[in-house]
């Protein structure tokens, strides 16, 4: 029996992989009227008096909402939003057993990009933070954007900065291994999604010059036709060599293939033309662009996938729960870039010189150390960048 | 020092009455595989196919949020979302510790009737019902009123049918103690809002006739000045004799007064103005509408009171837990009267004779037996009344 069909199972056992517990006591008549009326009556007024307040007398400090329109579901597509709700209870399961943060998932029923924003914005003064999933592009994009500029909290969209503080981490380490120069590499994406996008970009910010993404079209270059406004701002920034062509194109002389797009569209040829030592990260799921022995058999030096299948998982479970467990502990008003390339060096940094491999590039999902390097690291870059809350008083 | 200000160091103590935990394992590869990528795609990909699986295979069949916009928070008025929190917190704390309801608290930060029923409408599909909590009248009836039409799940107003199933449930014990037909008494409700609309309206489906409410202008009639149209429908089946006057008026000759109003309203010289026997259920918080001692000096032959400070504590506490509860176990698709007035009955029975006295009409709202019979008696309820999904199958 396959993990699909084990989970399927498991998932009716458990009937619910979270739960909201009671954390005081309310067995008495006393107690009810310290948690519940007539006591609870004077930390709404110390709230309506100043409503920061809310984040020390009540859970929001530490809440966070998973929230999708279940339009983007893992590799399922749009599968509407009661069934994204696994998905989304899982990650909440992750958040709370890795970062200790009270995460609740929210489906909403509703593709429009305006009423997904106005639902956030009303709900968010329940919250700490706020983190969208599974949402599809380029809608999330608008939304996450939106979010961030109308709300003073944190507002993480996972698919796309998840992945890639993930990637980035994992290529910190990977170029150790091969001794290549971030500033000399190239680097071919294919998949021009909310992931391929944001790993792009983040990439740039982290210092890579020569970066080719591709769609199902071909590469992305300036003026090319079938171009959405994300794609035309990428194609600005990208494709330095203006190659118009095929994902083989962009692969041809590569230093890192980074796969966020659909199994089997890599080819071994492709691996062979890249240039001395290629990394690959195929993180298509859960089958990879092109199977592990089959790309290291084409001279693939490192190779990473999206499935806990091989060695080198890479996985934003990494990223998510210690970024939010950071960005609380010192009520952060955003996630920057600052605070997400701490959470990517935080990762990287946790597989030592001594235990690096071509094997083992990055912590394991469920290290705790790693989440608690990611905490810290945001927590510190947070402070450093001017955006904590706590910093300030 | 007084319940408030130990609750306010408490709330700082406490940092959330209520916390999300994990209840799968996550702790190695296998795990990871089977609670989120790549196997939890198949619970998802059973949900896609048929929407009612969302109740088996997430948490779904036992969360309910308590959305409050914070317009009528306690007796403390509209004090904002933020500063409901510890009330709705509070709430969903009760909510586990007596019912085993995965509740979780949601402040909307509307106060426009549309955008709060668009909003839980856009939620419902992550929830196994709503509770509608602290809402100020008349904005709560339109708002319940198309919930209830609109979603397929239960949706319950609390502060109007939980405090007129808990009034309801200290009438049937009260009544047995004086040995009164509730067919032939007469009532006297002061206050007008959510609750005293809704108990009137449950009274009179309990079986009560006779039945007068006061707002704050005096007797609510036919034809009166300043009717809202829920005080208008209210006025077509209340007040049988027409008495156009104010609520001592109201109280001359009747046998139970009910308020949910404000403190001091009602004399001494109103309770001595009472038939036999006199009922008194004065429900105004943290203060009542007349001091228990006052109104026993009066004549006053049982009291109660919303206040855990006196005997007699009429607390909708005792209803919320145990109504969700049996609700969701038998997949009801609504409220209906039935299960409410199955509430009021199961909470009444919890006295048995031999313990029923003037001191002692209800259950403590620590009582878990009492839950328990609510629980059991709306299921029983529920499926009688043909409304349990569960039932049908």
């Amino acid at each position: 029996m396959n993990y699909r069909q084990q989970s399927l199972i498991k998932h009716g056992e458990w009937k619910g992989k979270i739960e909201t517990v009671c954390r005081v006591p309310v067995d008495s008549k006393d107690n009810l009227s310290l948690a519940y009326t007539p006591g609870v009556a004077e930390p709404c007024m110390a709230i309506h008096a100043d409503t920061e307040k809310s984040f020390e007398l009540t859970r929001r400090w530490n809440t966070v909402p998973v929230i999708t329109d279940g339009t983007a579901v893992l590799g399922l597509g749009d599968i509407g939003p009661e069934a994204g709700m696994p998905v989304m209870e899982g990650k909440c399961a992750l958040f709370k057993a890795f970062g200790d943060v009270d995460a609740y998932p929210l489906c909403i029923r509703s593709k429009d990009t305006e009423e997904i924003i106005k639902t956030v914005k009303l709900l968010a003064g329940s919250f700490g933070g706020i983190n969208l999933e599974d949402i599809s592009a380029p809608r999330c994009f608008e939304i996450e954007t939106r979010l961030k500029e109308e709300l003073d909290i944190p507002v993480f969209h996972d698919d796309q900065h998840g992945t890639a503080i993930v990637i980035c981490a994992a290529l910190i380490n990977a170029l150790k291994l091969v001794g290549k120069d971030k500033a000399k590499i190239r680097i071919a994406i294919n998949g021009a999604g909310a992931a391929g996008i944001a790993i792009a970009k983040f990439l740039l910010r982290f210092g890579v010059k020569d970066i080719t993404v591709c769609d199902t079209r071909g590469t992305i270059y300036a003026g090319r036709d079938g171009l959405n406004p994300a794609k035309i701002e990428l194609a600005k920034v990208t494709n330095l060599r203006a190659i118009k062509g095929t994902l083989a194109d962009a692969m041809n002389d590569a230093d890192v293939f980074i796969g966020v797009s659909v199994p089997g569209c890599v080819t071994a040829d492709m691996v062979k033309s890249m240039a001395d030592k290629p990394i690959l990260f195929t993180c298509s799921n859960p089958v990879p662009e092109i199977l592990p022995d089959e790309a290291k058999a084409a001279g693939a030096y490192i190779v990473g996938t999206g499935s806990s299948e091989y060695k080198n998982q890479i996985n934003n479970v990494l990223v998510f729960p210690g970024l939010f467990r950071g960005a609380l502990d010192v009520r952060a008003n955003t996630v920057n870039p600052e605070m997400m390339m701490a959470a990517a060096q935080g990762i990287a940094s946790c597989v030592t010189d001594k235990e690096l491999s071509r094997e083992y590039i990055l912590p394991l999902a469920y290290d705790k150390r790693a989440h608690d390097a990611v905490a810290k690291a945001v927590a510190k870059a947070a402070i450093d960048s001017g955006v904590s809350k706590l910093a300030k008083k």
